[in-house]
């Protein structure tokens, strides 16, 4: 019988781990239980499913169950896991279709689990019209919001990525947005002072920006309208907002008139904002409870504890994504980063290995670790970062420095050279690069990636500044932002 | 006595390092002679003033004559270098202006007297209406020809960066352009797989493409009309053209009737072509007249050769620019290489050294070569390669192979996704990078220049496939396209 892998979760991790396995040992028998209706779904796509950008859920799909099957992987959507149990090699799942419960065995196990939404622990955090965005169904519920309801208000909640993503997409949809965030800045990672460029431009373009600002609860009200429901799956959800009536009805479309309750105004301790949309776009904590409840280790961020194999501490157990830690290079220690990127290349690592070895020997592949390196790009300006900002670098005991430098995205006698701010950090007296932010209207992620790769090979700014690299007016200044601050940084520590 | 520096030539490399130099020894008594015009001017910029892009000259140029005054550096415009003496250690130099010569001593010469454009050995290159660009006053030059005789069929010879540059520019006039090249297809340093591709673009927008296509001569015609002339420096020409007359007018526009010579027909041996233009965008070569009569040795691609400190063979005399050659940081051997990134760095190079320490010693500084990085961005396609193409590879001994993949400029849904090609060159076995090319739409040369510091840091395919990077669906796909070609080339390597 050939070797059995289950694979936990079936987005970017488990999707890919479940890829590779298969590749690297075409006689494994590969099962993916994923709890949500879609698999390898690009969950980094969702906010522009909302926004509109993307039509259809069917684009935002890289391979579909049947793909996968022809591949000879098995994808069951909407089985979800309930109990690992390690000594016995089994994992215990429900269709979420029918309710049934069956036991699988498994030789060896990846848990891909991801990442839940977390709602705020206040009043009314589960009211109709407060949404999280997680899953396919969840952008979906969205947008079936938004065009049968027409909201007019929005809240959202947390300014990071996902919450400067999702301010873009409502505003785009052309409601009057306010977003709010606990702590003193939005995008909360970046220095403080290339946040507040990020602030004037969210005000600029018409978003309310309310920091230090926290949420006390949701109010809702009871209204009167009329409900247009389209997705089956939804009915026995509108059905309960009806005042109770019981619904059956089999058919696409189906309009009602009824009393619904919905959220009406958001509280914070700052006053409080009309509001008939809220997303939560705030943090997501990994989905740890099966392998809690399994006797799998958690690291010291919460998440699951993983070696650079991808292997928790259970025999035959791999984990990799979200659920899990992600080791980052420079800090020398784990940090929960539940990025796409880094999930895709851990379910590779964590593919091979299951795929190829056995748990207690060790498998071929190593993921190398994360820099921390991420992008928004929303309402005209791209936002990316990659290593240590300066106070990370300090509070990692490292005698760092940065310097900053204002530059344009071509050379500036062309016409549409646009501003571009770069920020370099530095060890002092080595110069090794320690981490960069950039912020710009054009092209910026592509320059930062440019530092990232500099920054992974170990380079010093004197080795950036000397690089060959493309110059032609139309594409760059000759002394590109990132090249002209390693410039600055080298001349100021030969001195 | 300070000690004197000259430098001959005032554009990238010349003024690179005259500001290096005098940075690092306040106390340097630094002289530039440039035999042109203008000084630190931006050379790859001239294409977009011929365009239309860049209104006036004054954009061009990165620091006036009076900023390098204000940091201690003399810049003598047109005044050319005749002679170098280095036994006696002076420069002769005659001031354009009033042909005056003066013998200039000097301590320690950096010379950067760059290229010169050529034009073909056959009859009637020389026409009027028969350009070269290197210089401003070239520029100058075609514009006036433009705006004052309104040319309507513009040709091209040589189709590679600038030539292609070049026709764009006359196509954004309104021109109907032809472009020629001896060779069988555009950008000869691409491989021709992918040079197709630009070609067809090119043909899409109305260029003629000629290859396989030699010049014969140049035809010119007299013919009797209006000429407008602006520029008073000019007037001695149009008088020449205007059978003969000597005209001694002040002003600032004259206009005259009479009889003018012009290019009329270019003649190739595959048979004739109308021009009233035509611009020489073909080989420039470098200028070493002056070293040849000095002494200083000139390296197998016949230009100057250079050590790594940019010394030339004679005491006291560096080189940098496209005068000298450009060490091949893979080829591990000096090539022709002429763009503006290296010369700035040569120079830079150069500079340092020549302020801080003696030519026998030895200074601090050093060039790390090249990699043949370059781009060129016309009619909506960027094209940007560096290394080795494969041709190159195997010509230099290496077991390669290549990896092509097409993948998209934003994530495959969003909208506005362009098309982009990647090709990788890799050592077989290792996986290590050799090359990369890449044509496309839309934010090419920074993708590029991500591969351009891998090959440079000596990564793998595979340590490129795992790079941190910068990913949402705005900006690239999850695997974008270097990525998935290293990921491509990992796994064959692997097995």
């Amino acid at each position: 019988m050939s070797t059995r892998l289950v694979v936990i979760g079936g987005v970017a991790a488990g999707m890919s781990a479940a890829a590779r396995a298969r590749r690297h040992n075409p006689d494994l028998d590969v099962t993916v239980f994923e709890r949500s209706g879609y698999a390898s779904y690009s969950a980094c796509g969702l906010p522009f499913f909302v926004k509109g950008d993307v039509a259809d859920v069917a684009s935002l799909i890289a391979r579909t169950p049947e793909r996968f099957a022809a591949d000879g992987i098995r994808v069951c959507l909407r089985h979800e896991a309930l109990a690992i149990d390690p000594g016995a090699h089994t994992v215990t799942v429900r269709d979420l279709r029918d309710g049934a419960q069956r036991t699988t065995p498994y030789d060896r196990l990846i848990l891909a689990a991801g990442a839940q939404a977390t709602r705020p622990a206040v009043p009314g955090a589960s009211l109709p019209g407060v949404f999280t965005l997680r899953t396919v169904e969840d952008a979906e519920a969205i947008r079936a919001w938004i065009t049968e309801r027409r909201p007019q208000n929005a809240v959202v909640v947390g300014a990071g990525y996902v919450g400067i993503e999702l301010a873009e997409a409502l505003h785009a949809r052309g409601l009057a947005v306010t977003l709010i965030e606990g702590q003193g800045q939005v995008l909360p990672a970046l220095d403080p002072d290339l946040a507040v460029a990020v602030q004037l431009r969210l005000e600029e373009l018409g978003i309310q920006v309310r920091l230090h600002t926290l949420l006390t609860s949701f109010v809702g009200a009871r209204l009167i309208e009329d409900v247009t429901t389209r997705v089956l799956g939804r009915l026995a959800d509108a059905a309960g907002e009806l005042g109770g009536e019981t619904l059956r009805v089999r058919g696409e479309t189906l309009r009602v008139r009824g009393e619904t309750l919905r959220v009406r105004e958001v509280v914070t301790h700052n006053g409080s904002l009309p509001a008939d949309l809220v997303l939560l776009g705030g943090g997501a904590r990994p989905a740890i409870e099966l392998a809690r409840a399994a006797g799998i280790a958690l690291g010291a961020t919460g998440a699951v504890a993983v070696d650079d194999q991808q292997r928790t501490n259970l025999p035959d157990i791999w984990a990799a994504g979200a659920v899990g830690e992600t080791h980052h290079r420079l800090l020398k220690r784990p940090i929960y980063f539940p990025l796409a990127r880094a999930a895709t290349l851990q379910g590779r690592v964590a593919g091979v290995n299951a795929a190829t070895a056995d748990w207690s020997t060790g498998g071929p592949a190593r993921f190398a670790g994360t820099l921390g390196t991420s992008v928004v790009k929303a309402f005209g300006l791209t936002v990316a970062m990659t290593g240590l900002t300066l106070r990370q670098a300090t509070a990692a005991g490292l005698v760092a420095d940065q310097t900053t430098v204002t530059s344009t995205s071509r050379a500036g006698f062309m016409p549409g050279s646009e501003r571009i701010q770069t920020r370099l950090v530095f060890e002092k007296g080595s110069g090794r690069l320690l981490g960069a932010q950039m912020i710009g209207g054009d092209e910026v992620a592509k320059r930062l990636d440019v530092v990232a790769i500099a920054l992974q090979a170990g380079w010093t700014a004197e080795e950036l500044a000397a690089a060959d690299l493309t110059y032609t007016p139309p594409v760059a200044p000759l002394w590109d932002g990132a090249l002209a601050a390693a410039t600055l940084i080298a001349r100021h520590i030969q001195r």
